[in-house]
């Protein structure tokens, strides 16, 4: 299966009446990632029946409060929920005083381990590789330490040729190390080429998140080809001044960084809560690029 | 008027589907004042109508989350929505460390003072007093240092009585002064005492806020005869040793306090996650004092 993204909230620094601030979450294959944590994103999980159980890793961009008001409350319910299992934060280092702060003052019992890994505001970094992911951070430049991620799939088996194993007789006890790449070598000695017995896996899905940045085309090649790119739209391109002053982005602007790294499909979020009607963003950013879908609430898309 | 009581939110530790953590608004005169603040508690002002603008005060009982996650979310969005006006906030005095580190780390600019007055976990203290209100805090035995609050309306006026004034031929101009009490004198040197020509003030209106605590009857005395009191029901009484351990109450616990202290009217709230259906718990006080209410999410209550 592939990966699939549910938005949990799309609005800038301050919510509406319709949009809640900043989550998502990326299921990628048996795990998920929840990518930021604005207030209320544990509200959303109930309400679109995504269960907390399973998001073992939780990456924050950058300490602006539409970005991570929401991760307390998150913990807190998890560990009253009975959470045993590791949790992985990545984020900017002070969240972790900020966070045991309120452990501290709560005098919350948290039967979790809680694990932070510090992000890098200058230089891309790799983060952790999973069973079903590789997790890498690069640098935004927006008005505080940011950063976006890139999240590909792990490497996959090679698909197993049946028409090809059948006719070389090849018993399934072989079956696991033909699909991790190794040849066959049959009971007579006789030699199978992988190459001549698999077919290549099914294409590494990506997906880079791009929120909060001023346009800025050096973050280009590391989004360069992904098969999904989320970029934040705070604007659109008449404020393109305020939106540079702000270190925020414009539809049209978001639309150029799109087409610069050939991206599959470009998400677009962020918005400004002087927008109510979220169309003239999407037409504005499909000028650039065409492949552009809004990041509704409850939008669940396929990588 | 008389106040208005708003719930925002009524759940105990963990949110569900149907229930946000405990918030809730009192109208009071011209002034409005928060009183605890769960997560998504700005939200819950949007869905139910009720500005920002105004809340010059804002009350925590205590530090578990549900009881403040969505202070320092609310505090972000009233700076960017341009508020210059001091805000007071009432409540441990650890939460100014808690709210100080978010700002910082995010580099806030908030361009209003927030005046921190620190509650006392041990002894009934008086906080503030405004145009409208008097606000005192007193202790709760619960977990963590944790205060319940009582506000009643500020002194009022007496009435004039017009046909008194009529009689007496007394000029407009000494209304007010006779309203504040004072007696009247007239050119020729009569004197008509106030009580001639006055009636009792309107009755002043009381609120006590009791969440979270043990059921504790030695609160009654900072509670007696208030018209309306909020005393937290995290459980049916069946559940009474559970309640006990985790420093909470019953329903039944709850309508045995309305009833020791003789109040006018009981709102009980903070229910544990476990009740869908909220209806044995209203039933249950009731049998204990008839007067209840449940603290339902968008009730507004005159007081």
């Amino acid at each position: 299966m592939n990966p699939e993204l549910y938005i949990l909230g799309s609005s800038s620094a301050n919510p509406t009446r319709e949009r809640n601030p900043t989550s998502q979450i990326l299921k990628i294959g048996s795990e998920k990632i929840m990518i930021d944590c604005g207030e209320g994103a544990q509200m959303r999980l109930m309400q679109f029946g995504i269960r907390q159980t399973g998001i073992d890793y939780i990456c924050i961009s950058h300490l602006h409060g539409d970005h991570y008001f929401g991760l307390i409350g998150l913990i807190s319910t998890m560990s009253l929920m009975g959470r045993k299992q590791m949790l992985h934060i990545i984020a900017p280092a002070p969240l972790k005083n900020i966070i045991d702060l309120q452990i501290l003052h709560g005098i919350m019992h948290i039967h979790f381990e809680i694990k932070f890994h510090p992000t890098n505001p200058n230089v891309p970094e790799f983060i952790l590789k999973t069973q079903s992911f590789e997790l890498s951070s690069f640098p935004l430049k927006h008005r505080i330490h940011c950063t976006g991620f890139l999240i590909k799939e792990g490497k996959k088996e090679r698909h197993l040729n049946m028409q090809a194993i059948d006719k070389h007789e090849v018993p399934v006890a072989f079956y696991k190390s033909i699909k991790t790449g190794k040849n066959y070598i049959a009971e007579n000695g006789t030699e199978v080429l992988n190459k001549e017995l698999t077919l290549d896996p099914t294409p590494i899905r990506s997906y880079a998140y791009c929120s909060d940045t001023i346009f800025d085309p050096t973050i280009v090649p590391y989004i360069k080809d992904v098969n999904l790119l989320y970029h934040e739209t705070t604007y659109l391109h008449n404020l393109a001044q305020k939106a540079a002053e702000r270190f925020h982005s414009t539809a049209k602007e978001a639309g150029i960084i799109a087409k610069m790294a050939n991206v599959g499909k470009l998400l677009i979020g962020h918005f400004s809560s002087r927008y109510d009607n979220l169309q003239p963003l999407l037409e504005e950013a499909r000028v650039e690029f065409t492949p552009t879908e809004l990041a509704i609430e409850g939008l669940k898309i396929e990588i």
